[in-house]
C-alpha cells in the first residue's frame, strides 16, 4: 500500500507523517517514510538544486518540472517500487499530486503535458490514499515565517509570493475534486496533536491487517 | 541560426567545436558556444550530478534523461532562445539528439515518451543544422582511454559498457536516416586538423552572409 501526503507550505505535512509513521511502526505495520524531492542519494543531489541552493532564483519552469519528476524516477525505482513489492508500506512526504499543483497550476504549465511526464517518471505508480492536509495559503505562510514551527527550513518555493501559493492551494482542490476516493482531507488548522488525531482516525479503518510475519 | 555537434564518446565533437567557434568569430559572425548538459548555472549543477559525481552508478535511466531534459530547458530558456532571438548564431555540443540516441536506443527507453518529453522540455526549438561526427564507438572508447587527447575528462557514462556504447552508434545512424537534410556527416576518424578542415568546407558554405553590423 502506498499513501502519499500532500499539503502547501506550512500544512504542518512533515511533522504530521512522521507522526503516523511512528504510529503505523508501533501497530507493527512494514512501513517506511520517505519524502520528495528526496529519499535517495541522487534524489537529495536533486534537492539541493532544487529547494537548498537560493542562488537558483532564475530556474526556468519547465527545467523545475523535470528535477522534480527525475528525483521522483530515481526514489521510484530505487525505494518505492521494491518496497511495495515485498509488501510493505509506503509513506511519501509529496508526490506527483505536488508537481501538479505547482508546476501545473502554479506555474501555469500544461497539465496534460505534466500527466505523460508523470506518467514515464513514475512507470505509472500513483498512490492508493492520499492525505491531504487543508490550510489556506495565508496560515501556511505565516506558519512558515514565524520560523520552523514544524522543523522545517525555509527554502526557494516559499519566495515565492502569496499569488503563486493561492494558485497551488485551488490546484490541489481542483485535483481533489476530480479524484475524491483517494484523497483524504484533513483540517490542518488546528494543534498538531489534533490533526494527528484526525488523521488516525481517517486513515487508520482504510488499512490492511497487521502482518507481523512478513519482514522487509 | 541554430548548430548543434553530435557524436559518440571521443568522437572529438568537444575540440572541433571550439575551433569551429573560433573560426566563425574570426569570419565575424555573432557567435556563442555552449555545451549540454551545461551552459548554465543550474544546469552545471545538474552536469555534476549525471556526469561527474561517478557514485552516481544506479542512476535509473528514467531519472537520467529527466537530468538531460532539465538541464536542457535551462539552458534553452535561459540562453539559446534569446541568443537566437536577437539574431545570433548558437553552437551546442550535444542537443536533443544525444537523449534520443543515449537514453532511447543506449538504454532502450521508448523512444516516442523521449519526443514528447523532448519537445516539452525544447518548447520545440530544434537545431537548424547538425554536424554529426562519425567515429566508431571502439575507436572513440580507445581514444578516451588513451587519455584526454581531446581534453575531456573520464565521466559515469564512459564508464558504460561496449554493447551500450554500439546501441548508441547505430542510434544516432537512425536518427540521421530520418532526417538527413538536417545532418552533416564527417568522417572524425582521422587528425584533429583534418577533420576541423573537412567541417569547414562542409559547414561555411551554408552560413548566413556575416552582419557585422549586429552586436549581441
Amino acid at each position: 500500500m502506498f499513501i502519499s501526503f500532500e499539503g502547501t507550505e506550512g500544512s504542518g505535512k512533515t511533522t504530521q507523517i512522521k507522526e503516523i509513521y511512528a504510529a503505523m511502526r508501533d501497530k507493527g505495520y512494514q512501513v517506511i517514510l520517505t519524502r520528495e524531492p528526496g529519499g535517495t542519494d541522487i534524489s537529495n543531489q536533486i534537492r539541493t538544486i532544487l529547494l537548498e541552493n537560493l542562488e537558483n532564483k532564475n530556474m526556468q519552469p519547465r527545467a523545475e518540472l523535470l528535477l522534480f519528476c527525475a528525483s521522483r524516477a530515481q526514489l521510484v525505482g530505487e525505494v518505492i517500487r521494491p518496497y511495495l513489492e515485498n509488501g510493505g508500506i509506503v509513506l511519501c512526504d509529496r508526490y506527483a499530486d505536488s508537481t501538479l499543483a505547482y508546476q501545473g497550476y502554479g506555474h501555469d504549465l500544461p497539465v496534460d503535458d505534466l500527466k505523460r511526464i508523470l506518467q514515464f517518471a513514475t512507470g505509472g505508480l500513483y498512490p492508493d490514499l492520499t492525505v491531504y492536509l487543508d490550510l489556506s495559503p495565508e496560515k501556511g505562510l505565516e506558519r512558515r515565517r514565524k520560523g520552523q514551527l514544524f522543523g522545517e527550513d525555509w527554502n526557494r518555493l516559499d519566495d515565492m509570493e502569496l499569488s503563486f501559493h493561492k494558485r497551488v492551494y485551488d490546484g490541489y482542490q481542483e485535483i481533489i475534486s476530480s479524484d475524491k476516493k483517494r484523497f483524504l482531507q484533513i483540517n490542518a488548522d488546528g494543534k498538531p496533536e489534533t490533526v494527528t488525531q484526525s488523521i488516525l482516525d481517517t486513515l487508520f479503518p482504510l488499512l490492511p491487517p497487521v502482518n507481523r510475519s512478513n519482514s522487509v
